[in-house]
């Protein structure tokens, strides 16, 4: 074998700790070590790996083939991803959808001066989804691509109902509607509303004095986040929240549906269970990094997509191996 | 828009005319000529298009960017591809899993010989099958993988029907066992036997006189395609075998089962629910041409597979359409 690719990781919260256990199980990789924003001595007591300040990262140049980006969408990616692609090759799940063309653009110029490679937008969606939608349209073009997400906890939901005046703590599920999703399986193509496609689920630790029909009616008027939607609100303890809601579950489905010569239907379907979502997004991530070392070894520069990556890279197997799975 | 990519269909069966029929669907592409092995007045009579014998190929070099391979794996590709790599681009779905390494190295110095890029194993099982199970391994090692095929017609199981004596006709279905597919979608990794994961139906036209039970203990006793099934074996008349199974539906799911962190069980699933078999298949080849001629246009050479091909080289969008899609 080779030897190892060597990652670092950016980032220490439940993406950047998913990352770290995924790296654990692919022998071809090894974690070398950890920037952080946050004091190294914190973030050190809780791994094994050496922890130093992201300010710092330029003296680990010689030490790391590919940096994982764990940071959020909303502030640490967009500044962080260029800070550190064009000296690293990087591989991040930035998930804003409408600012990825600008995003991509911004590291493309980064990168394709430094020489590196970026893949930005890994993870299930941006990501596995996107790939499977772009599969299905690519093969049958022409039909429709339907996207539902869940069962699984939102972390902007939650946040926004913890926001709320008299709520201590709060979990939010989104769910699909399983009528709508039936009907796209058996090959219809309904225009739903938004009402039609989702519904969601609120579990509320509310203050002791906290009106709570207040606190409900004020979640269920929420405008973008509950009000487009059917919203089921429960008060329960902290405790109750603690031992039943404190996974991070999350799944979904990418259905296409089409019609190929006289009439006849073509139901294609990806779907995903998952009891960690971010362990899940840091095993993407991770086969990603080994994509992104490859295609940087083959001398390619700039920010890709996982569109532009063949799934071969992807894997740790060799070309026999890979011809026998077929 | 760039030219039009001038695609020949090799082999004119029900897999020919599924190709010809998605050709019509993807407005970057044109049919330009049809090559068979049989009269050619014979198969012209089916189709608008040019027809020509198989001999004749070579006075179409410059007509044609890529040829679609729609004989059988048992004895026409094996023989046809070798005839045409090197000389044209190629793809095709030769699906013997077995023999795939073997193909490969012979197709593959043809091609190489000859600076042309041939596809091999390209539909759905080989094909998007393989190319779920390989994204799944990557992104999760160490996981379980499951094939279940169906509910679909198999040809090979209903030949070896038909060959009895005393049968007329036939046609035969391949079911996955459905507590078998639960299982494993709830997250399960059981050792199944093949009885466990699959079962056999046949519509079996009976000659007038023969003896039906003698035909139907033939049936479910024939080593490898039925003795290690359950199988349920029906006698109908002609017209209903033409009137409820003249399609050719299929489909099939692969699921794939792992743990990521501490027992955090993680399932990804690729289903396929299809009324027409050859028409997907055929979409399937058309999306592969198309990447077979870009990459040619990017001067790479030799046999490649479905690993070897990343997403976007399969689509018509543009790249600004396609970080829309991400």
């Amino acid at each position: 074998m080779d030897r190892k690719i060597k990652i670092a990781i950016c980032g220490y919260g439940n993406l950047g700790k998913g990352v770290e256990k995924a790296i654990a199980k692919n022998p071809d990789m090894e974690l070398r070590v950890i920037f952080t924003r946050r004091d190294p001595e914190e973030v050190a007591k809780q791994t094994d790996t050496p922890v130093v300040s992201i300010d710092e990262r330029e003296e680990w140049i010689d030490e790391v083939d590919v940096v994982i980006m764990c940071g959020g969408s909303a502030t640490d990616l967009p500044v962080q991803v260029p800070m550190f692609a064009g000296v690293f090759n990087t591989v991040d799940s930035f998930d804003t959808h409408a600012d990825i063309p600008n995003y991509f653009a911004n590291v493309d110029e980064k990168a394709r001066t430094g020489e590196t490679i970026s893949i930005i937008s890994v993870g299930w969606d941006p990501g596995m989804f996107s790939t499977n939608r772009l599969y299905a349209d690519s093969i049958l073009p022409g039909g429709k691509t339907y996207t539902f997400w869940g069962e699984g906890v939102s972390q902007g939901h939650s946040d926004a109902i913890r926001r709320i005046e008299g709520v201590k703590n709060a979990v939010q599920y989104t769910l699909p509607v399983s009528e709508a999703v039936e009907r796209v399986r058996n090959g219809e193509t309904p225009e739903f509303t938004t009402r039609e496609k989702h519904r969601r689920e609120c579990f509320v630790v509310a203050e002791e004095n906290a009106d709570q029909s207040k606190i409900a009616a004020e979640i269920k008027n929420m405008p973008k986040y509950f009000a487009d939607y059917d919203t089921e609100v429960y008060f329960i303890s902290e405790e109750e929240l603690k031992s039943e809601h404190s996974g991070m579950p999350h799944g979904g489905s990418v259905i296409h549906i089409a019609e190929t010569g006289e009439g006849n239907k073509q139901v294609v379907e990806y779907s995903l269970k998952l009891d960690s979502n971010p362990e899940f997004t840091g095993s993407i991530l991770v086969a990603y990094a080994r994509a992104a070392y490859r295609m940087w070894k083959d001398r390619q520069c700039g920010a890709k997509t996982v569109f532009d990556v063949a799934p071969a890279m992807l894997s740790s197997k060799t070309h026999e191996e890979l011809l026998k799975m077929v």
